[in-house]
């Protein structure tokens, strides 16, 4: 088998995923950095919350990059292991919370990253994210 | 005078211009990466169509980030000045057609950056999005 | 809302800030690199004192950088997190003393960050600066 | 002779030249980032001006350490050799108009910078700089 075909998260999808997490940081009146990268690591899409912190522009984005990579939600490693592996990787891998991949059917899809709140915080906007694609998506499928 | 009032463009005036930009390119059938600047160069919203070249995510952000500082649109300087400029700024600088700013009421709050079809085309996609915001803006002027 | 107004600090307000931290390092025998940043991060006001250590030039600009981005004064983050902070931003993020926002009015006009003494030593001057343009723009109030 | 004695640029010296540029640039109404740097190419005192173009920030900054290194005035290169020196040290190098070396008693005591304006009103203000710090030197002199 020379090539294999995969699952490709579209601006569309990635919008559902955007516009979800804004609305539920607007809820909880938390502005937020929340990019949307594909599967491998390139930026989707992205908001900036008026008040959110700058700097999270950058720090949201390679919690994306960083959990589409790994396939797992990110900012869980041993802090000296995530230290190693953001070294050796220029920054790009970010051990902090608010980075989870977006999964659909299985396979990993891209990665949401959110960023100026505190770590819980960028937790539930990253979910609500994901749980609004999965939802439009849901609605899409065929009837059994 | 030790401070003084700026405009500053919201997630909302910038979701304006991409979403415009967006739409203009779909028309055009050119897939493209669209960025949107604040006055002072932070990323505020960017969005790549499904098809567009990944690298035109860096070129159309620097795009964007020069005509706001440059407070000019973007590739109209003479090739050896762009180039040194480039180098100068750590590559943030781009002489590259796609950069228009943002200017509401005389005052630049922003650039857009396009990268992904040709500089023509990159343009007509830019002016969209700004003439959308100012479209937008004018129904939203109190009456006379 | 497309575009909101926010208060910007003007060179005139940075060079209060800058010249008092000076007088107060040069008063406590410390010399200092001073920097002002405006609300956006960008480099307003610089200053090395004679015999200041080189390498502050950097520290402290992202210091300052930090402070404006946080809107609280910087240092006071756990040390894994600042240290994820700082990999995940390219090295903008730093979690060390020295470094406050400029605050008129409750809004985050900008911030200033002060290295090459100690912790205490860098707070004390970066407060001084402050405090100078508090004053100086209590002055200028409209009498009641 | 293991060691040797420099004159060495002072903040005191440094703040001469800043001020009288900064005060050059707002009699031409032109916004300029100011760069001053010591002999070795460190930061000692910098000034960006109300309006002027923010990523001047870093090609100022190169002209001047490019100036005090080249102990020339920055720009006079053969294109193609000035674009070669820059990737070769990693942007440092500036092939533009707007840098000048400080010199005093023909010793090189450092670099000015200036950025924003076109080349020819980044020189006429570097040179407001310089000349000040002769200036005010030339009456510090002892008489004859």
């Amino acid at each position: 088998m020379y090539i294999y075909h995969v699952p490709e998260l579209s601006l569309k999808g990635a919008m559902v995923v955007l516009n979800a997490a804004i609305a539920k940081a607007e809820e909880m009146g938390v502005p937020q950095c929340i990019v949307i990268v594909d599967r491998s690591g390139n930026l989707l899409a992205f908001a900036r919350m008026d008040g959110a912190r700058f700097l999270s522009q950058y720090s949201a984005t390679q919690k994306a990059v960083t959990a589409a990579s790994l396939k797992e939600s990110t900012g869980d490693m041993p802090y000296s292991l995530g230290m190693g592996l953001a070294a050796a990787t220029g920054g790009r891998f970010a051990n902090l919370e608010g980075g989870m991949p977006i999964i659909i059917n299985g396979a990993v899809v891209g990665g949401i990253g959110v960023g100026s709140g505190n770590g819980e915080e960028d937790i539930i906007v990253a979910k609500a994210g994901i749980a609004a694609l999965e939802s439009a998506m849901a609605q899409t499928l065929p009837l059994p």
